[in-house]
């Protein structure tokens, strides 16, 4: 029976950077892979291919270039599945390889199977006709989440899905209501707009992606609703029904909200929460419990209740990013072994890939207003810099949150062209707890978008001098 | 006659910011224009247009695309002039409008025509049919340059031309040979092959670039020979001459090189050397003197030797970037005007608007070894980024120097997509004296380009311990 310091189960973010993480300290370890593929939903059914989807919408349609092209100017009229599907499975086989280069490169053991506990330090591997049994002196529960499908849904996965079926449509829609406008359906809700199909967006709340910046959302919502899509904000849905298909207008779904609207649509994606799947593992065998949507808790360590368990990524909840997910696996081996880090949750970055593309760092206004924090806050148009221009973005902003008296940066947020890129330039700011005249006092490259800084820090201090 | 605390001569990038911090001081500027545009250079022929060229060649050719959709990916067969030069007029005519009212809004006067010293503090503004005479305390010559003209070369405009002429082009050439390999001749020598042009390079040196790290050339040149342009490095040319039209091969210059090779091709861009307009100013009437390229020379705080006199820009020569012209220009006013500044100006970003795009901040390799400063290098590829797979990047790096003792980051280098923008995450990051650890600890969006810079760190880390 083999032995490792670490097993880790699943091989998404999470599991990735953890196994690497623990390799590059010394130590055996092993990731369990239940699926025919490495990556998890990150590299499979989720962040990668929907990234891909987004980027080949943006560039066959030619939305990208529409600012400066004109606004009926397109790449390519009839946009296949095929077309958006061949730039997916590209970047998921080359994902593949650098991930299982990777674990090779630094020695982790990829073991193919299903991991069920045994108990404290024992894991079954089951594999078709076989199975392994292994111990391990640590355990990181990193198993991700798949999508919820309550039984009051007529999923049929050609009309009605999740986001998992979405990318194996067969033909792109003429409509499509999504319900449930967390980052997930919002993306979708955003790329699908782009490839022309009608949509309508159902969220509960008045909000969408809550934990936003209002100006950002708002500005957002107002992108949105610009690119044809119809927002039902503070809707529920009371039912989903299949209808006859035929129809003279296409509907094959019809959703009914609990004001009594009736929605038809060709299409409907269903983007309510996730899933843990903790019951697939037996965590019983090592009493480990779970919640009712089968995640699990952990102390700010990663650790569950049973101390050499660990979970990490989307099985811990908020915010269940690729980003955060990669972290938590390094910071839950940091703290199994015990090498020290120096990690700054305060300021992990948020990105949300829709169009347009927005990101995060820090406090929001709300926040700050909450907690008494006295703030102004410098603004950057996209529009007014050379590479917003040359970028035909006419739309992007970046907002900088500065503290009234210290000047320091308190927050960034920013809606447009490469905001998840452009907004580390404000994280590695933030971390030394740069002051606002820091953009004012360095030089930038002439035309980017990094511009935003300057701009945002001029108008900034502009008003603060006036205050 | 009117009378103002600082008069700026010239509206490109150094004049523009100079006017615009002295009216936040509280000043009364002046700022004068010879063309009939604001913007300079930078706005008007050379570094906006060029870009929007860049930007339009690489979208209309499919080229920024085709790591994805495969190496024959094309957008539009047949490119116009036409379609590439709208692009370049929309940009142009919104940034006239952005920096006009910039001044507006900052209570700068603009006046427009020829500005010639009087005498200490007097200039007259010629215009068409009228003068007028101005007095200030204090000016700032921000003329910029010109493409130097040698009367050797017989200049037609349409098949020997300089960067000024090539953007009135009525047709795109079969082929161009590109005299020169600094900025301007490299940026343009990629944009013609991108969109087809055969283009030969000459330039005297070994290397084109020179300021730049040396693996990040040598990687640059490579990628240049693999879009089929062909490099004359080490040679010079001894005449230039133009050809019979009507040739078979279409053949309408001739470049003799002092090898003894003559090369044909059907256009000529001459790119060697740029030069001052120093002449036009009367700068004899206050007794100033300039070089035999018209540039002037200024101390550390940009004054001339006429203390009450600065200058900035092109005119007083490398690095001759827009970005750098802005920060002169406002260094200057807060000198003139004792204001404070915190400038880094050994953090001045470089950026190249090449295909691929460059980027560098900080020290080379080369520059670290003269200095006997001990270094290792953190290198990470696209290829092996996420982001770099989705955006068909397969050519990019990130490379970032650290110091073997205090793993400082000694300088950044980067090479492909997005360059220019992201080289302001290691900027900041240097600004503060951050070590590589930083980047481990921070987390980045997934998928981004900026997690190169993690990636280089754990790079670099891992040779750092292997030492």
């Amino acid at each position: 029976m083999r032995h490792f310091d670490l097993a880790v189960i699943g091989t998404g973010p999470a599991g990735q950077r953890a196994a690497i993480q623990a390799a590059k300290l010394g130590k055996k370890v092993c990731v369990i892979e239940k699926n025919r593929c490495v990556g998890g939903v990150a590299v499979n059914t989720g962040t990668i291919p929907s990234k891909a989807l987004r980027e080949a919408a943006l560039h066959l349609t030619g939305r990208s270039m529409r600012g400066i092209f004109g606004d009926n100017y397109r790449v390519k009229r009839n946009i296949t599945i095929a077309d958006l599907i061949s730039v997916s499975q590209h970047v998921i086989r080359r994902e593949w390889s650098v991930i299982q280069d990777a674990f090779e490169r630094n020695g982790v053991e990829l073991i193919w199977g299903n991991a069920k506990f045994g108990d404290n330090n024992l894991l079954n591997v089951e594999r078709d006709d076989e199975s392994e049994r292994l111990t391990a002196d640590k355990f990181l529960v990193a198993i991700g989440t798949r999508p919820a499908r309550p039984n009051s849904v007529p999923f049929d996965n050609v009309h009605v899905f999740t986001s998992d079926e979405l990318l194996r449509l067969e033909n792109l829609p003429k409509s499509m209501i999504v319900v449930g406008g967390g980052v997930i359906g919002t993306e979708y809700a955003c790329i699908m707009a782009t490839l022309g199909v009608k949509v309508t967006l159902i969220e509960g709340r008045n909000h969408l992606l809550g934990f936003l910046d209002q100006e950002i959302s708002e500005a957002f919502q107002y992108h949105m609703r610009q690119a044809g899509i119809t927002l039902r904000m503070g809707e529920k849905v009371s039912s989903i029904e299949r209808t006859e298909t035929g129809q003279a207008n296409g509907a094959a779904v019809t959703a009914v909200l609990e004001s009594g609207k009736r929605l038809q649509s060709q299409t409907l994606l269903y983007a309510v929460g996730r899933q843990g799947m903790c019951s697939k593992i037996c965590l019983d065998k090592v009493g480990l419990e779970f919640d009712d949507r089968e995640r699990l808790k952990v102390n700010e360590n990663y650790q569950t209740t049973i101390p050499h368990i660990y979970a990490a990524g989307d099985v811990i909840g908020f915010p269940a990013l690729a980003s955060t997910a990669m972290e938590q696996g390094r910071l839950a081996v940091c703290h199994m072994f015990g090498a020290p880090t120096m990690s700054m949750p305060h300021l992990f970055p948020l990105g949300i890939y829709a169009v347009p593309e927005i990101s995060m760092v820090g406090k929001t206004e709300e926040q700050l207003t909450d907690e008494a924090i006295p703030y102004e806050a410098g603004v950057s148009q996209y529009r007014e810099l050379a590479r917003g221009q040359l970028l035909g973005d006419e739309t992007g902003m970046l907002k900088m949150l500065i503290h009234q008296e210290t000047h320091e940066i308190l927050g960034v947020h920013c809606l447009g062209t490469g905001s998840t890129e452009l907004i580390h330039i404000g994280q590695v700011a933030m971390a030394f707890k740069a002051k606002v005249e820091f953009f004012v006092d360095n030089v930038f490259n002439h035309p980017t978008l990094a511009e935003a800084y300057k701009a945002a820090a001029h108008n900034g201090l502009n008003k603060l001098r006036h205050v």
